[in-house]
């Protein structure tokens, strides 16, 4: 008999006291391990979560999370070999295989570059600007996402047991949120080496991760209205879980992936010798082959113009003769198998209900030839594809998730956008044209119906990663029958699982609360300049207040003549008054900003080492000869970086005139040093 | 028998064939109105709204559905008198309607304000950067969103019969849906006379707004995986709603406003001496008292530390005893009626429920007082103050949705965030404190359970909206027993019911797709200064390549001591070797931007007004003396600007160096006419 797995629950590996049930290698019909968490206390793993695993993750900013998820993403890619043996027995090619477990990782790294360029070293995120509220500015108004108190449950899918993990639990632990990861049974042995590596690795915060081997049973009357659970699998098990009384009366969110009956389109502009012929067969061919087609973001619609059919066809079934089927280890070995026999019988079920509007048109459901594996013990099956009658139904509501695709026909480009849309709702669709025109329109019109849309052609074919790669800069989900989730999306799919609030006060109190400095709340003006501060002693509100400046005609008439921005609002008279907005010459709003700086910059070597950018500058009254303007530089926040001995200062710059009124406001980007003198490091 | 109300539905006024359901005036019990929709024909509403409203509100960008809102808010703030009429007959004062009427209109204004200003002149939303997807930049990534093909259905509470709808109708017509109202019953006559009003106007698409005045019973299986359902009420029909096959599994997207326990706490640092005392008292009572009530964003639960619990509850009975209740049109009357007599009593079960935890400490449930009213005959109830036992439950659980607030203590900070968050989620929680310390603990605590949260301190006060002000500009909405739902907030409110799609391709196809220019597509450079052309000529991609120039020493200490930005980085060449980033002397950044506006400048009198202002500049490169620089300045976006004769046009601009590096990138905005020369107007 084999190892029963254990699942990771509470601060301990926990075993079933039973046998299990046997979980089958996809390829021999082995068995590879046994599942099972009868006596595992469901309860005890939230509260571990919620007490234990929440607050040791909160304690921690955004760039210390994501440094901890780059270091595991470095200590998972260090040795992979035995995950990739262990991904055969899923069925898995090698190709394959690096989906899920490299890309896998690879978004872990993401996770890691985003959290740390895009998120705050703090652990609130401030939303969009301060929102005034009166005229006067003593009330205002911030919207900022804080972490939830509660815990996020995974509920993944066979297909890839290590991505499926990482893709949730990345966006989750930069949130803030502790992770119960439940995997699907078929292929849980392969997220079990997983977690055991994660936690051997000591990387992550002790509840920040669990493993619930087995039955989920009784896990969500344990949530409440703090908790996420995302589900990945099919639409039937979705609308289970939004019937479960934590969702429905308990607040519980959840989101959802469900799989989706995508579509690939080719334009109507594309004939055989185009380069986007092949990128369209080619791209069919291989959404129908990696994984065994077993992937939620799948082409299981093959969407041509009428004119196109018959060429598509050749070209699609020549390509598919050429897949081999077998065992995934096996060099020659285009295609492994399926996750198991009764995965395949579910798709043998689908093919037949398809059938009753469409022809197959290459490969028998019921038979094929494989290397170097029992076809018979082995869950395989030759890639099937299939031509749709006209007036089809069944192509757009059967999903058979394996290596099956149906073919369809359009005759217009509104045509094929409804289509499109009759799958009520995918992850992805994807369209193959050169004509940009064409591209506007088909992808505006399947933009509402897809969380995803991909256009290639020639040029985007060189890096495109392809129709059914998800990718953790961009969201991941779609609207109606794909679940309505969002997931992944850089930053995006962090915020989904934090609570957005709209904080109300006064300038002060926003600062305090946000640690940010606000429009309207005390600067601190003393006798050291500001720019004579480390990050260690500098604090948000520090300020420095220039002197005032004249900006005289000649300043004007020189700053043209030497940068030869001429432009006639600064060097002539008449042309510049019948200008509607100036009604005179004006100094150069880059004169502007260039004396501003000349009037608050301290010039002697110090913490401040660069000026790097410039941030929302608007000029706001025009500076005319002979005004007088004086600067305010008030420091605004503070992000000192993780790994080096410098931080990011961003300065609150208002320059005024001698009216008080403001001619120029913007932030200004500094790096500075941690220390000063510098230490030696 | 009173007039039976109309629907208006698929282009038409619609009558009922039967006598309909009387509506009786919450002050004197008279009939005001009946209610029927028997006959109405629900699906034909919903077709009408996705074939005719929906077409023709996506045929218009963000900028022309906003300048319709602006005209309809000022259409209808023309004449509210007959409004304010018929608003006294819900039971509401003077004070009371304009919340709803005013403060109706308003969040029109408000959106027309926020959809001219933060959204472009186009019918797609870019959200966030172009992310670059392949090292060589020939695949990218760009998040849109576009609108739905659907019908945003509003089933809306009794309390705000005008700005219920409203505040749900303009994000709904900016996001490019259709809206179907559907008013509660008790006071449906008010918005069907601003719906009357509005169709009247003929300012808005026909089919954009429809009213269901009676039963919806039917109407949400008519809706499919691209409608949306606005729901606000109580937390038990939400979860009637939730349950429904096309929410479970249709697809359709449901938002939720629910009831909530919402708190108030006073800081510890408040005495009765400070300002803060007053202002957490007179908001206690007002909460307590608009519009009876009943508000969901009103003061259920009142949380004051144990020492100040005397001179709280001292405080508040002193001004609950002021309240004059009665007849909401006559001058002395403070607080009107609630909605009906079924509806005071529910409120009177309330308080018998909150009883088995709480003393009733002001008011009688049984009896009142009333001005110039027959307090049998309208729906009139004393405010009243329990005060809770130790441990007490039901008051984080029962909600008295009339003019009723519980009084509890608590000892630490820690213990006043726990109470607060025993309301399993809430709209809205208050504290009022002068200590930003304690402010920023306790609003980081109640975060995670509010969708807002409000600190009030002496500097906020004198512009605070309060407690219970829902905004445009701020999200209304909240965890939980709140509903998870959000509303408003800006353009938060509006994508919120569009959707996101994270479209994939080539440059030149993002550049089609989207309307903007992205980097790395093709440019237009031709014989003509895009300085020269009008924005009716300006096309996307326009650009001009500027001839190089050399920055030489002597231009940077010439810059150092025109602008006094004397920095040493720029003037001391030992120094600046020692920069760790810089390694010698290098050009002002704000020197190298002045040279490139130089070199990319047309400066003759043209369709180029102003350069109002810079974006996301950033120094990648440091330039050197002796360096050589050029610039290329691209279109990237185009924004006429409704009623003006001008437009904005964001401009691409790429500073390089001799090698090809990148030295400086950053957006310039200009104005440009929309016509050149001029035309007279």
């Amino acid at each position: 008999m084999s190892a029963l797995l254990e699942s990771y629950a509470a601060g301990r590996w926990f075993r079933a006291d039973d046998e299990g049930q046997p979980l089958a290698d996809a390829v021999t019909g082995a068995e590879v391990a046994r599942l099972s968490s009868r006596g595992l206390d469901l309860r005890a793993m939230v509260e571990h979560a919620r007490g234990t695993g929440g607050p040791a993750v909160r304690e921690l900013t955004f760039h210390q999370r994501a440094a901890l998820l780059k270091a595991l993403a470095k200590h998972l890619s260090a040795d992979k070999d035995a995950l990739y043996e262990l991904s055969y027995r899923t069925g898995a090619t090698k190709r394959d295989s690096m989906v899920d477990i490299d890309g896998g990782f690879g978004t872990l790294f993401s996770y890691a570059s985003k959290g740390a360029r895009e998120l705050p070293n703090d652990t609130v995120f401030l939303d969009g600007p301060t929102e005034r509220l009166g005229r006067a500015g003593t009330f205002l108004g911030q919207h900022v996402y804080s972490s939830r108190p509660g815990v996020a449950v995974q509920v993944n899918a066979f297909n890839f047991p290590v991505w499926g993990m990482l893709e949730k639990l990345a966006p989750a632990f930069l949130a803030g949120l502790p992770t119960i990861v439940k995997p699907a049974s078929q292929t849980a042995y392969l997220t079990e080496a997983v977690v055991r590596r994660v936690i051997e690795s000591g990387i992550l915060p002790e509840g920040s991760l669990q493993l619930l081997a087995g039955s989920p049973r009784g896990l969500l009357d344990e949530l409440g209205e703090q908790d996420f659970v995302g589900f990945t699998g099919s639409a039937h098990t979705a609308g289970v879980l939004r019937n479960h009384p934590s969702v429905l009366h308990g607040g519980t969110r959840l989101g959802v992936e469900a799989d989706s009956l995508n579509c690939s389109i080719l334009g109507a502009d594309v004939t055989p010798d185009d380069p986007e012929f092949d990128l369209f067969v080619t791209g069919v061919v291989t959404e129908m082959t990696v994984k065994a087609g077993q992937k939620c973001t799948a082409i299981r619609r093959v969407i041509v113009p009428e004119a196109s059919a018959a060429a598509v066809l050749d070209a699609l079934t020549a390509r598919l003769a050429e897949v081999t089927v077998g065992n995934p280890a096996h060099e020659d070995v285009r295609m492994g198998a399926l996750a198991s026999l009764e995965q395949r019988e579910e798709v043998r079920k689908a093919v037949e209900a398809l059938r009753a509007s469409a022809d197959v048109v290459h490969g028998d459901p019921a038979s094929v030839e494989v290397v170097d594996a029992d076809p018979e013990r082995g869950a395989f099956l030759a890639p099937i594809l299939l031509r749709a009658h006209p007036g089809a139904v069944e192509p757009h509501d059967v999903e058979p998730f394996g290596p099956v695709s149906t073919l369809l026909t359009y005759g217009s480009t509104a045509e094929a956008i409804a289509l499109a849309a009759r799958g009520r709702g995918s992850l992805v669709g994807s369209l193959v044209t050169h004509d940009p025109g064409l591209a506007r329109d088909i992808t505006l019109g399947l933009a509402p119906w897809h969380g995803r849309v991909l256009v290639l052609d020639r040029t985007a074919a060189a890096e495109s990663t392809g129709h059914g790669s998800p990718l953790p800069t961009l969201v991941h989900g779609g609207p109606g029958r794909a679940g309505g989730g969002e997931e992944l999306g850089g930053t995006r799919g962090v915020l989904h699982l934090m609570q957005r609030t709209a904080i109300q006060g006064s300038p002060d109190m926003l600062t305090a609360i946000t640690g940010r400095w606000t429009t309207g709340s005390r600067r601190r003006v003393d006798e050291v300049h500001p720019f004579r501060k480390s990050l260690a002693e500098l604090r948000i509100g520090d300020a420095v207040e220039s002197a005032p400046r004249e900006v005289a005609l000649a300043d004007i008439d020189h700053f043209a003549e030497f940068t030869g921005d001429t432009f006639y609002a600064h060097t002539d008279p008449a042309a510049a008054a019948r200008n509607p907005l100036f009604g005179g010459i004006v100094a150069h709003g880059y004169l502007v900003v260039s004396l501003a700086a000349g009037l608050f910059v301290d010039p002697d070597p110090g913490p401040v080492l660069a000026n790097f950018g410039v941030d929302g500058l608007r000029f706001l009254t025009p500076v005319k000869a002979g005004d007088t303007i004086a600067v305010t530089l008030t420091v605004k926040q503070i992000t000192p970086r993780t790994n080096a001995d410098y931080g990011e200062v961003r300065w609150d710059a208002v320059v005024t005139n001698q009216d008080g009124d403001p001619v120029a406001t913007y932030d200004v980007l500094t790096l500075v040093a941690k220390t000063w003198p510098r230490e030696e490091s």
